[in-house]
């Protein structure tokens, strides 16, 4: 996966990211959305074929973009976290009903 | 369901959809998305218990935003209208098969 | 688009979508977990570089599985038709304010 | 979030997550989808209102549900990981060549 900034401003950035496709920017575009700091987000697949996406978000005021997608990426990682946890959790107490 | 523009220029449109939340908003960005002459498409709930939705499309060149909203939505309506077609005839195909 | 039954009993149905992905799988998926008479609706694009994708869904009660994907299929239009509509009228109204 | 394991078999696993909705599923089904292993995923979210939601998947062979959604996890945080790092780089990069 390689990323690249495309443009940033107080409250703009857009990126690329070659090597993923819908898949990745739709759970980064979920995250931002739940941010309310952030004003809009979207992204764009130029060539389908092309495993090669383009995310774009804005913040609100004083709110740096690339804080607001750092911080994305730490919600999506504690949530995965926390969800793989509670998983094996799940997974030890049924097997223990069955036996 | 009620629909406001909230700015509008050659390339750009932002809408505001009121009693509309990711569903509609998710569907017309991957419409959107799929245009070639769009250049980014994106959108947020702001208030995740409000059902409220606003969409942002900016194209490229001379494509007109709105032209391009109203080209996601017939895409999505023939997508829609081939795929109830296309059901009814295989629901019919297989219940011959079964009698 | 060809559409076939791969499955069918009183509470389940699985079919096979020739020529579509991701895409409409999605809007189908939540349209069906909208609705209340539906206990699961999942899919699968076995091959993603093959245009072919499989809905499942499963009904609660006596609920046809067929039934529940035709609503669907009706809500995803309705839904369509007014925003279409709604679009149209904001759109109008706002060159009428620009003017 | 609390993980409940509600039924599972050899091949089929559903589970409850509390305090999640379709942000969560919608990640883990992309993610099972894309097992070559998986031969169905889905996920339902009975009540629009309370943060409860039903994931499954059925798997094929002698692929066992439980390890194909814990691989479902580890794939989705290498890639949260990678880009991470790659955005982190890009950043860094850009800061470099503006000053």
């Amino acid at each position: 996966m390689k990323v690249q900034v495309l443009k940033k401003t107080s409250n703009e950035l857009k990126i690329e990211i070659e090597g993923e496709g819908h898949s990745l920017c739709n759970v980064l575009q979920k995250a931002l959305i739940e941010d309310d700091t952030v004003d809009m987000a979207g992204y764009n697949v130029p060539h389908p074929l092309v495993s090669k996406a383009i995310v774009y978000v804005r913040t609100k005021e004083r709110r740096k973009p690339e804080a607001a997608i750092k911080d994305a990426v730490k919600k999506i990682r504690a949530q995965n976290k926390e969800f793989r946890a509670s998983l094996e959790k799940a997974l030890k107490s049924y097997r223990r009903s069955e036996s």
